[in-house]
């Protein structure tokens, strides 16, 4: 049985009719679906206005306890409980989870290396039971990027990696596709061209890729993550325009990852 | 079989020490059981920092466009995924819901009368089928008092009426307790006497009571609505020290009210 994992980040969440069009898009998508939502700016401005100083490092947030609270509210809350409701309006089963939520993803403390990430979880457990029970019950769950320790630490987490590793636990189950949206409509030869899109992208030629100088840093990381899925059992990774998951399921825009 | 609705309110939430207290408490009583929860200072606090102005009639929060933001932020955020991560810690595999997440409690928006309430939601329909199968997996709900109105509107809602309401409907498939946890030991005779607990009230004693002037204007909506549960269906209503639960459930403390 297929089960579409769809990631989005701040770039919809941030845009009120960008959202909309996006989970009305989501809500119609026949079978099984989980969906996993990021963060986005909404949590900085609120950290401004609440005088939480917020220290970015690589892109990631310094996450310490004022801002653990912070990111708990807007995204396991607002940003949450948000898409959910909206879900709902379109006919979507939604069912808004963190990772405490019947203990659904367990994670532990990022240790402190050079860098103190402060309350960063690193995901050690996604509980499959619970996923694959709600999924089979027809409900759709909402996946926020707040995680817990089971001793009664919540922990911020990356949602690339709590959509990465559920498809990857959900494998054993399911055919996972697993759809990255983001704001480029995919894999681009040419940074400046939305038209250059490489719509297939596989070992070898990802290797031909990179030796050309065609794909660069930036989405490197995101790429060996997406192969490391497929090699883990995910069936097809696709990254591309948030805003058109359907079209991205079908393989009509963005760039689908097989090993193949 | 038998099934308890706890209720707590602002006095426990807002001290971290106390609220593990209860905590640890309730994961501990066996059997099924449902928590719900109210908001408490802790919005209030965040409102003034965020310079969002709050309006209280009659001890009810106005909730205007931006105050809705905050509650779910703090509610179904802050508070909820805070509870449910300390209820993992005690092994009680709880997991937190507004009324959103599989369409658990449906709403609508009340409307404008003499005051206008804002986006307060008064109870439509609760989604037993949802509750009883999480309940009957193992599943503690934690209820937010944050619902919706299925139109993609989230609405505030009153914890005390989420609790009886889901007494009520519960009482179908479920012996249901439903207990009110709040700062007084009980029904008082002598309002400075925490020594002075009405250990039973039934609907006989409740009128003499009432004749007497011994119970007074602030408990009797409560208690009216106490009153109401057991007659559609709910087994025993029991108020008192939210510190205290299994001594309210045991009957060793507390208030019960039953309709005998």
């Amino acid at each position: 049985m297929k089960l579409y994992i769809i990631k989005i980040g701040g770039n919809i969440i941030d845009k009120e009719e960008d959202l909309n069009t996006f989970l009305k898009k989501f809500a119609a998508i026949e079978g099984k679906k989980i969906l996993v939502h990021g963060g986005g700016k909404m949590a900085t401005k609120i950290a401004e206005a609440l005088n939480i100083p917020q220290k970015m490092l690589d892109g990631r947030r310094i996450t310490d306890a004022e801002t653990l609270k912070l990111v708990t509210m807007v995204y396991a809350g607002l940003i949450n409980k948000t898409i959910v409701s909206l879900l709902q309006k379109f006919e979507c089963n939604a069912i808004g989870l963190s990772g405490a939520d019947g203990n659904a993803i367990q994670a532990k403390k990022r240790e402190k290396g050079n860098i103190d990430y402060g309350f960063a979880g690193d995901i050690e457990k996604i509980n499959t039971g619970l996923l694959k029970d709600l999924i089979e019950k027809g409900l759709v769950p909402v996946l926020a990027p707040i995680t817990h320790n089971r001793d009664g630490q919540l922990l911020n987490t990356n949602a690339d990696t709590i959509a990465g590793e559920t498809a990857i636990t959900l494998s054993e189950y399911f055919d996972v596709s697993l759809i990255y949206g983001f704001e480029k409509a995919g894999v681009l030869k040419d940074a400046a061209d939305e038209n250059s899109v490489i719509s297939k992208l596989n070992p070898v030629l990802y290797s031909q890729y990179k030796n050309e100088k065609i794909i660069t840093e930036g989405l490197i990381p995101k790429l060996d993550n997406a192969f490391s899925a497929l090699e883990k059992g995910v069936k097809k990774v696709i990254i591309g325009k948030a805003l058109e998951p359907e079209d991205l399921i079908e393989g009509r825009t963005g760039t689908t990852i097989s090993t193949e």
